[in-house]
């Protein structure tokens, strides 16, 4: 009845064993608390929703990543989430119908039909928070700082950070009279940083000069905080939303420096990040050693706008079991005591057995007949009667 | 731009807000401690497997229940788990390779194509318990005890619980030389309790009087304790497996008796529950009002078998959600304190905050321009400053 590798898992789709469950399940406790002691509140969206639902605003570029279904039910499709925020979205839209900001914060497995490049994953578990209904740098101040602390509390060390701005390239496209279409090809070509295309496509545009000039120099727009000098200097002509974006950008690196001195950020104007999507500030962690970003975010203040009301919105998420992966942290979680209870009737020996459990220690209990021994069970006490008590005695 | 229902969620598919999400969460947390205290780890299997693995041994019976997907990369058919038992089982058989006793434990969201009749729900939120490798009653006595734990670690009260063993209705049917068919239809027909249907379904095999009686009469097996007694002296011309089963359910109740005195246990030995899955005891916890059972587990010893290595198992699960929603809990969840930041760039306000959300309280920071007062954000206090002091003052 076997059959040959029935064990086998799909590309991508991993199962978590005991160590490693232990350790995600201790970090995943801790980061909601932090998020809970920012104020940020716990929602659980569900694993399927409408495939409209979860495609919207946000969604399109996730289409081909969404797992579709047929709702036997409804007859409608469904779709398996592929990102979490749009859900939440709604959630913040639709049911905490109020005009303060709402902070939500959540956790789950998201499922992607194809695992990207770096990360073979085609199941990570999406953790993150969210701030609605405020649009002022503050608020996406608040999500940088939230975002940092969940990577201090994984115990990562060597963070840095990437900032940019989708609102530069985007007034940049207007002010030259792109197209739709050739702000998409420009855009394109941008994200991957080709330079060659770039001469190309730049000159085929037949653009005035300064428009071109800024194009080929944008790419260039990636360093320390003295881009954003050069930026504002070669930008110079621009219009109105291009110094807004600048200057928040100014603010945003003002205050991190004030309160993280010794946080590398790096500015990225041509990096565009969730560019169909995002609205505003964009902006990315990493860890020296792994090649994509371990948390990323912004803000995107049209999504809840299909749920019938569009708020500020800014935010960030990352994968926990990335964070776990790379965490170093292992305080409380390996090395517990484990105690082992010996197969006995003895009524006293099940009082002592459950004192122990009640007061939180672990107690395994021997079973009749049963092969394995205390150390094989892994536990590092067993319980044995000394002078009519049953006591913990430590195995050595 | 806004759809007219767009926020509507499928039938059955549910989204958790803030109030109930906290509930839950406490509560996932507080029944995960109790099983690690027993010495169960926590596993976490994907949400999606391939779908030979997820309907392998117990899971056919689930086949109509399970969402299936193609997978782009393999090409394989994958089904969205609609019970996490046969992977926990796969984790157990293949990864966990030693023969002492295994004691695993898991929740996560599974998915049901379509609701039962009773409770709406299509994403239960599956919580559970699996003891491997031990085939004795002592391991079945364990599973029950810890599901108790479970139910009154959930704040439920009024518990009662209800015993079988399939042993008895298979062996029975062997006995009287039933045919896989009739073994079949007698057990739907059983399952429903459906009496006329019963006497003429019996009378239409043409049995032995002595078999078409002892069917006839396996309905009634209901009931108390005295029920045991009952059916001993009805089956007393049976083999030995239905007396080794009969005795197994007096060990079992003898043993609960002795520990939980209070505890109302029923014995139904026509109940079936989850037949084709399990092998011996099989167990249910019902508290009024309720229709359906809370939880249910039994022994099932073949199911590693797929996975090569059939292993002695038994093992409960619940709906996480549906004791949330029972459970009168609310101990540290409700009522706790939220304090309130005022909008200041004050540098020391920002070290009292960060002072305070490292000791675990929630601090809510008020943005520059939003709306909404302390209280709107639900605080209980807010931060002022007294003599050059922040100082947290309740709200009254």
């Amino acid at each position: 009845m076997q059959k040959k590798d029935s064990w086998l898992l799909p590309e991508g789709i991993e199962e978590v064993l005991p160590e490693n469950a232990r350790h995600l399940e201790h970090l995943r406790r801790k980061l909601l608390d932090v998020f809970a002691c920012w104020g940020y509140e716990l929602v659980i969206p569900p694993m399927v929703d409408f495939l409209d639902s979860l495609l919207t605003g946000s969604g399109h570029d996730l289409e081909l990543q969404t797992f579709k279904l047929t709702d036997q039910v409804s007859g409608k499709m469904l779709g398996v989430r592929a990102d979490m925020t749009p859900q939440v979205a709604r959630i913040a839209g639709h049911n905490l119908k109020h005009d303060w900001p709402t902070r939500l914060c959540y956790v789950g497995t998201i499922l992607h039909t194809l695992g990207d490049n770096l990360e073979k994953t085609r199941s990570p578990m999406q953790i993150g928070a969210e701030l609605y209904g405020h649009s002022g740098l503050d608020s996406d101040l608040e999500v940088i700082q939230l975002m940092l602390e969940m990577l201090a509390m994984s115990g990562l060390v060597h963070v840095h950070l990437d900032l940019g701005h989708v609102g530069i390239y985007r007034a940049l496209s207007k002010q030259a009279g792109l197209s739709e279409q050739q702000e998409a090809e420009l855009f394109d070509v941008l994200q991957r940083k080709a330079r060659t295309e770039l001469t190309e496509l730049v000159d085929g545009f037949g653009l005035a000069d300064k428009h071109k000039q800024i194009f080929m120099t944008l790419p260039k727009l990636n360093g320390g905080r003295e881009t954003l000098t050069r930026a504002v200097e070669l930008l110079a002509d621009s219009d109105d939303a291009v110094k807004q974006a600048l200057s928040d950008l100014h603010f945003i690196a003002d205050k991190l420096a004030e309160r993280f001195p010794d946080l590398p950020v790096n500015f990225d104007l041509s990096e565009l990040r969730g560019y169909h999507y995002h609205t505003g500030v964009v902006f990315a962690a990493f860890v020296p050693g792994v090649g994509k970003e371990i948390a990323r975010g912004g803000r995107y203040d049209n999504i809840g706008e299909f749920f019938g009301r569009a708020r500020a919105a800014t935010g960030f998420s990352a994968d926990l079991k990335l964070l776990a992966r790379l965490s170093v942290l292992s305080e409380g979680v390996a090395g517990r005591e484990r105690v082992c209870a010996p197969d006995s009737a003895d009524a006293q020996l099940q009082e002592v057995v459950r004192d122990l459990r009640a007061a939180g220690r672990v107690v395994i209990q021997q079973l009749p007949g049963q092969t394995g021994s205390a150390e094989d069970l892994g536990c590092t006490a067993i319980l044995e009667k000394q002078n009519q008590n049953w006591v913990v005695k430590p195995l050595v």
